[in-house]
């Protein structure tokens, strides 16, 4: 008897993006387990909750919150990032191995939901990784609809040039080290394509499959401070906001 | 009355890949357009029938073989090659538009059904945005489950170091320009991992997410050499092979 745990990738936010296999294993699963990340948020633990009562035909699954332990708050361009990063996974790790030893059954099944596809900017394998140091446990992975994909599918644009490659890549990456050929920019708060040359290609999204989904597209120098302000408007009229962008160099 | 057509991505081979989205446009296509890939990929003209039977409720729809326009055969590192891909693009077009013009009603639904997602080295929506100049179409494109996050799914692995970028590349770039920090390799017949660092991570997959599925990982030194031998083998008894790989530099 072990214990059993699904990663679930459950799409950029259109409840539609989930597929047949991701379907399979919401069913599958006893204890939903899901950080709070607090209020700001609310609007995604509502689509979670709602993609599970869309999806799970059994009733009698249930959500454990696990509280998240304090992050230290260093710049994300220090060296001790990512130490403090490697400490907070640590510690949500005795957190997780706990709640799995508690809240399941020996032959119990959980499951982390992550937005987008688990292995893309997403900590939660990197922390079960970590989890099974505590406890005994048999996990997968069921791959998601990524914001990268959800981002070119609304643009209706291929991701790469014919042959070449893309860079998949930060905000504070993009500052540090420009942009060559192609790059798509995730976790970014500052904008960074503001750096860009005027001619630069931007394709941008935000809130991508929801209703409140946001989409523009030029060069940097027609739609670049447009991007700006609307971003700046919609994050402070919803709380809370996640965007993407494809960038592609004139040359 | 506008003749609609959908850019479906179904996912790296496993139906239950298949998002809710697709199954909604599956569902509402009256003709499925699809190359006529030659013998050796009947494998997957199979699979792409199976997905259509499994998900799509109503009868009614059918398939339209479309020829392939001859292509130029110039090696992907010649200057030529670019050219050779557009003038092939341009021909395919002409086929697409007329086959829209005939095969659908004023008001009928086509669709394409793309492996992996449409945005990602596939020439499909390049191709339609030509077909737009001969016949006129709406389209939209819903994304799927890529190979690279089939892969990294079955290996249960981030894609991504934390805050670190991922290149998106081909075997012919990764020979031209080394590796640097982590790269998934599409496209590439020529196991170019073999020129990097025997120190270097690789994960590989072939067939991923079918019953053919193979996976190895390592280093390029444990593993390098193995998985040259496995793909020679399994390529000579499928016919053909579709693989890709994630590598990590040892620094």
């Amino acid at each position: 008897m072990t214990r059993r745990i699904h990663v679930i990738g459950i799409g950029a936010g259109d409840p539609d993006h989930v597929t047949a296999q991701a379907v399979a294993a919401l069913n599958d699963t006893h204890v939903f387990f899901a950080m709070d990340k607090g209020s700001e948020k609310d609007d995604l633990v509502v689509l979670r909750r709602h993609i599970c009562e869309r999806f799970i035909t059994a009733p009698g699954y249930r959500f454990v919150a696990l509280s998240d332990p304090p992050r230290a708050r260093t710049a994300s361009d220090s060296p001790a990032y990512r130490q403090a990063v490697a400490d907070w996974h640590a510690a949500r790790a005795r957190v997780w191995a706990e709640a799995i030893e508690t809240e399941l059954e020996p032959d119990g099944v959980g499951a982390f939901l992550a937005w987008g596809d688990p292995s893309l900017y997403d900590s939660t394998l990197r922390i079960l990784d970590a989890v099974a140091a505590h406890v005994d446990f048999s996990y997968d992975v069921i791959p998601g609809i990524s914001a990268i994909q959800a981002l070119t599918a609304r643009h209706r644009i291929p991701l790469n040039d014919v042959g070449e490659p893309v860079l998949i890549t930060t905000g504070r990456q993009l500052r540090e080290h420009g942009l060559s050929g192609s790059a798509v920019v995730m976790l970014d708060a500052d904008c960074s394509f503001r750096d860009c040359r005027p001619e630069t290609r931007i394709w941008w999204g935000a809130y991508l499959g929801t209703p409140d989904e946001l989409l523009m597209s030029g060069t940097v120098g027609e739609v670049g401070r447009r991007i700006v302000e609307l971003r700046a408007e919609a994050r402070a009229r919803h709380g809370w906001i996640m965007d993407t962008y494809l960038l592609r160099s004139a040359d």
